[in-house]
């Protein structure tokens, strides 16, 4: 199937079927030189059927990791684009998770001011959530995301049959930005997730439909699209202070959503499907440590954040807390009403 | 007087007026966190009077010249964004000339993914034409301005007085682009370069509403902008090859344009006004060299490049050029017809 994200003139197809990737001439120009861009644990086997479909391509390869979305990788990749003679005609595929994503997608946004940029996400977390909406970045010391720009890929191809080469841990990973989706605007979606077997394809299908509407609504997350960061105002602290090399991006957005899902019923059917993903539990943490991050969020104000609530599944509550009230929230703990 | 650059959601104010660094108030938002950027050669005078506006602003200075457009001065403008704990709600207003501009413009346009931006230009060069269209990069290497973004700044503040402080080289190598405006656009605009004096605000006036007009029209150079590229293949591959530390930009434009303004009288007048603004002879040149730059050009095809010229004052031409018309042209030399 098809969707469109309509953004004017950023408007661009998602593709969501199996076997995708063996035609991606429906929806990419591939008389060109392109840029394959991948870390080196996306398998070959997808990167070539991607790479021989192309007239010109070449690879190129970074190591895994949220390392790589720094300074020196981004140079070095803009680097390898000039030593290639690429032009403003030509274009980027990134094939890989949200790293690779969010890197090459800076990579395009900045090359000669800006090339054409094609998203084949290969994790279930970019292909229910991160593959689709134009926020790339890189990270600066221990500031997630704080150098980027909104550059909206000119399609998105998702194939569910790349995820097979995944680690459940991956999976599971991936999907809680799919429960989160269905937490904040799709109780379906939530109900999916407690269904006896998890049904990926159409997962993927609800949660990017729930994406492309709200980046339609606000493709610079001027308003409505702070709710996608839902669980992520504690989950980014946490990622930052203790998660970088121990918990998976996932696993820390579902330890920040515990702190604001405010009806117990609810807490107690979101627990059950974190004990079915196998996600971690919310380590000890130092609460002056969490809060120096939260300050230093981008999404922060001056002395407040405005932070996503849920009391109902499906339903969101956009709040502005001061940092006393989200520091008092640090205090009663994340299993605490 | 004040303009507007109309640009949809993007559109800004250019005000024009002797004096106007006194009243930033009138265009920019001050009642926030403001990092002042400027080169190290900007008077402090004209800092303090912009800083002493301003509730709560900071001052950055980099190494003045070309070379701080590059990476390790973006990171490091960036890292001291983030230390000051700026918001994505704050802004950054640039003083300075055209390197001053490009490097804090692309500051501004990837930190947090996009802060205001200001632009208060003290150099000629930027006076009548870089300040204003929203193009800003760093370079790589020794290619010039490939790695930036579009970034239209919220206002811009063009104050004469402030030239005063520029020695006469400074202010004759800005003058060239107000005269390659002219050459392209505006014949009145050429003609005020034979006046016995030279009208600096007239200049500006002049040469600044030509370029609003062209970026409205063409906000993303994707047509009609190119025109603003007239002298610029030939001089950004002179400015790479002998120019960074021996020309000045609008030097090596100057020397650009020569090879492809096709009227011997105009360019008769054209080199007498060179005369009077003490331009460089151009140099002896490989052209192997050059060819390599030009080849490495973002405005270059595959194994062309559009370029513009001028058969009369105020109308241009534009045309597809192979490498090997390229060639030939440097092989005759800028002098010949």
């Amino acid at each position: 199937m098809q969707m469109i994200v309509h953004l004017g003139e950023n408007s661009y197809p998602i593709t969501i079927e199996e076997g995708a990737i063996h035609h991606i001439q429906d929806t990419i120009d591939t008389h060109r030189k392109i840029a394959i861009i991948a870390d080196d644990k996306v398998p070959d086997q997808w990167v070539n059927i991607v790479a021989d479909q192309c007239e010109n391509a070449f690879v190129l390869r970074f190591p895994a990791g949220e390392g790589s979305k720094c300074f020196t990788q981004f140079e070095a990749l803009l680097e390898q684009l000039a030593d290639q003679e690429m032009t403003r005609k030509d274009a980027i595929i990134a094939i890989g998770g949200g790293v690779t994503g969010d890197l090459s997608g800076f990579v395009a946004a900045s090359y000669m001011r800006g090339i054409d940029f094609y998203n084949i996400p290969t994790t279930v977390l970019s292909q229910v959530d991160s593959s689709v909406g134009g926020k790339v970045a890189i990270d600066m010391g221990s500031y997630k995301n704080i150098v980027g720009a909104f550059w909206q890929p000119k399609a998105v191809i998702i194939d569910p049959d790349v995820l097979t080469t995944l680690s459940s841990r991956q999976v599971n990973n991936g999907l809680v930005e799919a429960l989160k989706t269905g937490l904040i605007q799709d109780p379906v979606l939530v109900d999916l997730f407690e269904k006896e077997t998890l049904d990926l394809p159409q997962i993927i299908t609800r949660s990017i439909d729930v994406k492309r509407k709200v980046v339609e609504a606000d493709e610079k997350e001027a308003g409505l699209r702070k709710i996608l960061n839902f669980g992520h105002t504690i989950g980014h602290a946490i990622e930052s202070a203790y998660g970088l090399d121990t918990y998976l991006h996932g696993e820390c957005v579902a330890m920040g959503m515990l702190f604001f899902i405010e009806d117990k019923a609810l807490k107690d059917r979101v627990l059950k499907i974190y004990d079915r993903l196998d996600l971690p539990k919310v380590p000890d943490y130092s609460i002056d440590q969490l809060m120096h991050y939260i300050a230093h969020d981008k999404k922060s104000n001056r002395n407040s954040v405005t932070v996503v609530k849920v009391k109902s599944a499906g339903s969101y509550i956009l709040e502005d807390l001061s940092f006393d009230q989200i520091r008092s929230r640090l205090e009663r703990g994340p299993y605490e009403e």
